[in-house]
Parts: C-alpha cells; sequence; structure tokens
C-alpha cells in the first residue's frame, strides 16, 4: 500500500521536524512522514519577533530542505484520528496511512479562560503557532496605536517589546506581582521591568483582568481593580494548553495536567507510540514532579530521545526529567534563568542557600559595549548540590545559562563550581578572576559556612 | 614582629590577586600579605586592548580596591629570596617578611631566543605584563606605521588585530603553517587568517625569522627564506617563560619544562609553599602530559585551588589537570577551542571520531546580526568520550566554549550531549533544533555507526 510508513510524525513544529529528522538518521532503512497542518512551518520561538524586527513574517519559516533532504515525506493536512489497533491514521482529507511506529508532537494552544467575556470581540487576538493567523493578525494591528497585552509570560513580553519598536503604545497587564514570575526570581523580574519601562511599556502588575469591553469590536480592558485600560486592539498571551484530543480519542493514557503520559524513552501506554514536545508529559528534574514547561528546546531534546528509541531501546539515551532553562533579550540586555528558582525551591521546601555575584561581561570593564552581568546560584544545603539559578548580562546570557543548564544536568555541586575551568577573553566573558557562576558558588559556600 | 604574616603571595596577576582573595575568604583569621613588583596590576588578558580599543592604559588597571577590602596588605617590590627553612622572604627594598604559608604566583615574562640577532635594536619590542614599559612602548609605536609583529599566538595576533585598528601597516610573522596553531585546527586558523586579511593584517606563515636588520634601530627582518619585511618596528611575541628563578634558589623541585612542581593541591616540594598559575607546573587533562599552557582563566582556577587547601587539604578541593580553553573575537568574529583539538589528539594516538556543525548563532538566521557559527567536537572512538573542540561563531563564542569546557570536565559522552538539555532563544542562541553542540555530536555518532 502506497499509504504505509514505517514511521508517521503527526506535527511540523520543532519536536516533529527533530523527531522525523532523528528517526530518518537513526533508521535510514525506514520510510518517515510528518503530516502537519500548516502549508508553512515556523520558529515558534521567532514568533513574537515577527511583530517588530523581522521585517517580513516570510523570514520566520522553516524550510522544508532539511527534511525532505534527509528522506522525509511531508504531507499537509489535520490528522483528524489515530486508531492504534489498525496503526492507521486519518486526515482530514479523508487520506489513511499505515506506521509501524508513531510521535505525537502535537504541540499546544493558545488557552483563552472561558470565564473571560468579551475574548470573542473583534480587534481581541491570541497568538498561535500559525502564519496565516498571524500575517493577518500583524497587519491588522498596523492600525491600531493602543495595545493592551494580557499575560506577563514569555511571549507577552516579547510581542510588547517588538510591538514598542514598532511606535505603539503598549500596557502589559499581569496578575502576579511581577512579569515573568514564573521564570525569575523577583529581583530578577524587577530588573527586566526596569528595562521595558524604559524602552516604553506601560506595566500593570499585580492586577487580574475581569473582562474585555466593547460592542462588536473590544474597546478597553476592565481590571480587577475597577479600572479600565483603554485599548483599539487586546492581545491575550495567557498560556498553552497541550493539543491531545486525537490521542486521547485513541485510548492513550493522559495525566491530570492534560498531557499525554509517556516514559523516559518518551513511550505512551501503546507500545508503538510515542509523544514529544509541548503534548507530552514532563517530569521536572530535580523535584521529579509533573510540570507545565512548554519550551521548543525541551521539546526537540525529548524528540531526538524518542527518535533514537523507536525501534531499539537505549538505555543511555533517555530523558531524565525537564530542567527549564530559558533565556530571552530586550536591546542588548540578557536575561535566562535554569533549573529551580529560589522562589520554586522554597516553595518545594528544599533547605536552600543562594550565593549571589554582580560583575561584568567584558574585561576590563572599561571596555566599549561591557555589560553589567549578575548570576545568582540556588544550592541544596546539605549536598551543595546546583539545584538552579538567575542570570542577567548582556548578549552572551544564552550561553552563559546554558553552562549552567549543563551543571545542573551533571549535578554540580558548589566544590566542583568553584573548582570548574573556564575560558575568559576581554572581548567576550568576565575576567578569569571574577567569573560570575564561581563567584556566586564562593558566595553560596561563605554562607553555608557561617551558618 | 610587625612583618609577620600568615601567608605571603608572592605576585599580584590574575593567580596572585586569587590566591591571595581565596586565602583571606577562607581564613578570615589569618594575615594575609601580597608582594608585587609593579606599582599598578594590569589584567593581563587585557594587553592586546592597550595597543586600540582601550583609549587609555589606565583603563586596563586592576584596582587594588577588592584586596584592600578583604584585607589583603599589598606591598610593592620584588621578592629576591625565599628562605624556606627559615620561613622568611627578602625584598629588594632589603626588607625580610616572616610567613607560615607562601603562595608563588610569579608569572612568566616574554621569551626571546638567544639566537635572534638583532632583538637588543631600538624599537624592538616584547609584550611584558608591565604597564610602564607598555606605556611607553605604545607612546612610541604612535609616530611608526610600518609594524612587523614575530609570532603568531593570542598576543601576536591580538595586538596585530589592534594596530590594524589604529591605522597600522602590519605584517605578522608565523613559522607554523598557521596562525593559532597550538589552539586552532587548521581549517578554523583559516577562518580566522581570512577574518584578519580581510581586516588588513598582512600574513606570512610558514617561514621563520633568521634576525632582525638594522645599525642602532631595526629596520627589517630576514626570513627564513631569504627576503625581507621593511619594519620600523618590530613586536616579538615569540611566547613567555615561567618566573622560577627565586623558587629555584629556595631549593625547591622544579620540573623539565622548567616550572615549580606541584601536585593537586598545588603545593610545591615544601609543604609550606605553594605555586600557581604560569610558574606553576601544568598536566593535561586527558592526556596526563606536561603542559606548557599558561592563561589567566587556568591560573585563577588553580590559585583558588591552592587558596583554598593552605590550611586544611580537601579532597574535594583539587586541580583535577588543566583543560585548555580559549577564546578570541576579531570585530564581531569569535573563535574559541576546548581540550583537545584534532591535530592534538591524533598527535597522542588517540583513536577518534569528530563531527561537526555548521549554523546560525540566532534563530531564525534572518534575524539582524545572525552570525554563521560552526562547531567541531573531536570525541575517543571506543567510550564516545569528548575530547576537545573547535568553535567559530559570532560574540557568543566565549560562553558556549564554556558550556563544551565543563562538558570536558564532566567527561561527556557523545550519547550524554545527544540527550543533553540546552535553553535557546531566538536573539541569543542557535535554534533549538540545530544547536551546534548536539548537531555535532549527532554527526559524530553517524560516523561511529558507519565504520
Amino acid at each position: 500500500m502506497s499509504n504505509q510508513y514505517d514511521v508517521i510524525v503527526v506535527g511540523g513544529g520543532p519536536s516533529g521536524i527533530v523527531a522525523a529528522l532523528t528517526a530518518k538518521t537513526n533508521n535510514s532503512d525506514k520510510s518517515v512522514l510528518l503530516v502537519r497542518q500548516e502549508k508553512q512551518a515556523i520558529v515558534p520561538c521567532g514568533i513574537p519577533y515577527m511583530f517588530g524586527s523581522l521585517d517580513s513574517t516570510d523570514k520566520n519559516v522553516v524550510a522544508d530542505g532539511g527534511l525532505t533532504a534527509a528522506g522525509v515525506t511531508i504531507k499537509i493536512g489535520a490528522v483528524v484520528e489515530v486508531n492504534a489497533e489498525k496503526k492507521t491514521c486519518t486526515l482530514s482529507t479523508g487520506e489513511t496511512c499505515g506506521y509501524e511506529k508513531l510521535v505525537f508532537a502535537t504541540g499546544s494552544s493558545p488557552s483563552v479562560p472561558s470565564w473571560l467575556k468579551g475574548s470573542q470581540l473583534k480587534n481581541v487576538y491570541i497568538v498561535p503557532k500559525n502564519k496565516d493567523y498571524l500575517d493577518s493578525m500583524i497587519k491588522d494591528l498596523e492600525q491600531f496605536k493602543k495595545i493592551v497585552v494580557v499575560g506577563g509570560g514569555f511571549i507577552g513580553v516579547e510581542v510588547s517589546d517588538e510591538l514598542i519598536k514598532k511606535g505603539k503604545n503598549v500596557t502589559i497587564v499581569e496578575q502576579f506581582p511581577h512579569l515573568l514570575a514564573l521564570a525569575f526570581d523577583d529581583e530578577f523580574s524587577i530588573m527586566i521591568e526596569d528595562v521595558l519601562k524604559e524602552r516604553g511599556l506601560t506595566i500593570r502588575c499585580g492586577v487580574g483582568v475581569k473582562e474585555l469591553v466593547g460592542q462588536s469590536q473590544v474597546q478597553g480592558v476592565l481590571l480587577s481593580d475597577g479600572s479600565t485600560l483603554d485599548a483599539e486592539a487586546v492581545i491575550l498571551s495567557m498560556g498553552y494548553k497541550p493539543n491531545i484530543d486525537v490521542a486521547q480519542k485513541a485510548g492513550l493514557e493522559t495525566t491530570k495536567l492534560a498531557f499525554i503520559r509517556v516514559d523516559e524513552y518518551m513511550r505512551t501506554s501503546d507500545p508503538h507510540i510515542f509523544a514529544v514536545g509541548d503534548c507530552a508529559e514532563k517530569r521536572d528534574f530535580v523535584t521529579r514532579k509533573a510540570s507545565r514547561l512548554m519550551l521548543a528546546s525541551v521539546a526537540s531534546a525529548e524528540a531526538r530521545v524518542a527518535g533514537m528509541n523507536l525501534y531499539r531501546l537505549s538505555v543511555v539515551k533517555t530523558f531524565g526529567g525537564t530542567i527549564s532553562i530559558f533565556s530571552t533579550a530586550f536591546g542588548n540586555h540578557g536575561f535566562g534563568s535554569a533549573g529551580l528558582i529560589e522562589k520554586d525551591a522554597q516553595k518545594e521546601g528544599f533547605d536552600i542557600v543562594t550565593g549571589t555575584f554582580e560583575g561584568v561581561d567584558k574585561h576590563p570593564g572599561t571596555l566599549a559595549g561591557t555589560h553589567k552581568q549578575k548570576v545568582k546560584l540556588i544550592f541544596a544545603r546539605e549536598s551543595g548540590i546546583l539545584l538552579g539559578a538567575d542570570v542577567a548580562g548582556g548578549l552572551s546570557t544564552g550561553e552563559l545559562t546554558n553552562v549552567i543548564g549543563l551543571a545542573i544536568q551533571n549535578k554540580a555541586t558548589v566544590n566542583t563550581l568553584l573548582t570548574a575551568q573556564i575560558g575568559t577573553h576581554p572581548l567576550l566573558t568576565a575576567p578569569p578572576t571574577a567569573y560570575p557562576i564561581i563567584k556566586a558558588a564562593e558566595a553560596a559556600l561563605k554562607k553555608m559556612h557561617s551558618m
């Protein structure tokens, strides 16, 4: 049957792409099909930059060349049903394809709370991973000046900063006391807020949204404190929910948090079906608790593990739990976090010690373009094991946060960090005498001793 | 006796500073004295940037505030003798100080081969870590246009690039086939050469220097191929030799390569004397062979280990061998290497597999300021253990190289890299689907399987 494939990957985002490529690379004799709904795949983390920095949304498209060159077949269409018994899936076009192994990489969709009145008004937008929707939304926004963004997570904050670059008058509303409250400890969120205020963003934290007001089109946002913000357009960035409908109907086990249940090989409850990315269950690396984290980097790591284990399980290629590693930038200011930040660790009841160091990202600090750098490390007191970190600095912050992420994954302790070897260069890093990760570890050790 | 100190650190460079600070931090009840020759300490890796990017050499000075605030006493003077039996040291001023523990952090000095005729001519310079010398040299160079730099290591190459920024006509001569040949595999050295040629540097590789010619002042450089380069000034950057005279006279054991012998706690053959930095013996992390590597980052790591072990040995705070982690930048082009590069590994007889990946340092790659990024990883075939890497990219290359350095230190394998979790962001890193370290590991694994 021409519609029989060895591997079918459902979904064309980062996890789908990586799962298909890894499946093909590791099993060159197998036929691999990737099915996705969108005509063109886009870079999900690049979506905010479609609103400003990229002069055309076409520039955020992932070309299919990599997949086709590797020998992966692509079909455009929605998978509406998977029959786990017959090992087939049916597309919205009516077409049915057979598989030996199937990978759910169905991602997530913007979630809008059902209680939010007015979310159906004209000029109220969400931020889905859909180029056609975003193209038309970005075109619409050109006519508006006054925009309210609801939700101060990464998408909300990054989209706001891009709209400001375009000269819009933007207010962001966040019910937590600070922006990016799930990713950063408060003192780092405050640094971010200061940068964004300086760049022209109006920030309303610690206040909820009651309803969106207007007749046919939105005119304002009524807040929980009774005040109203005028708005010509409203962007809702209130979180994402995993796309698990088809998996659920196929009889796969799902979790309390509504993800598809998976093990460390990314296998679902069906031995021939895997799930990866935003739709797949996550366990935190340190707390071992279920996590709601959805990140393209995590999705890609999971997809790689699935792709390598489809036909032969490999005990050295498993996914040992999710380490949340975030980074972002506004202008030349970079921010990152990894693992458990202080407030998470406290919530979990860990006995922790933190160490903070403030320095510079070049040396001597008198070199042009030097940016301040601040690293806060969170350690478990008893074992000295590194649990997490907050980072602020310049544009090397993303990779500096990755150094810390790798240290967490290796269960680094305050002592291994103190004796860590790093490379330094005047134009690229902090000085050898004051590398922030090592100095922050020193500060933490000092506190441990003085207890 | 007022001249009695608990700890005396001899030398005020990075290793001296870190040794003194760590000694004081870990032993707050002990008195710590740092003795250095120079009135003002300078940032050694910042020296090249005194020739151009820094508008005043004063901007490369390390302030003493950090030391004095920590309670370290500073004396300016040369230590001319250490009496290990009496536990005293004598300064050039005639002053004698007693110690309980002494740390040699005497660094290194430019080495000029004795066979090099003409090295005493006027307008021939070396690059010592001495602000007065450098100040007067930089002032002298203002009057010259045509400068020849002898030696294509980091100092030679970085000083050359800075002089070009100042509009000088610079030729660099290197006897190896490529610049930075000890730090990079050839294909990366060639990328560096291309960048430097583009920036205006004239490069003469694969040819030695026979002598410097001129009457009283230098007029040219005679090369081993018989040709002569005209020169108004010549800068010799032909390597550095450890400063071990005083240590040797004190009876400390030294090595074949003329370093002070040390163990993993940085103790010398005298139980009360430690040595750290450029003057202290180095063992390569992987090959376990004696190494000539002199880097401020390595020096700082060793100094930290010494400072923590002065009074109580700690088995969890030892120096497990040197990992060479280099990085540098020319304009917005960054380069780095870590551990054993391919040619080193081959020389050592390792059975290796390499994997290379070329991508971009932002995503989508259409974002303004995106730089190409290339990572080559070198693995031991049998164990899959990561031995080293070459890296090229933009200004995040320093920290990206540190991610790899930490992986080497943790004895990462091709499998642990394949399942590594990293954070990605459009403005700060490669895409999650094509993070260069992971993709290079994939490429290596593919080669391992196809053998």
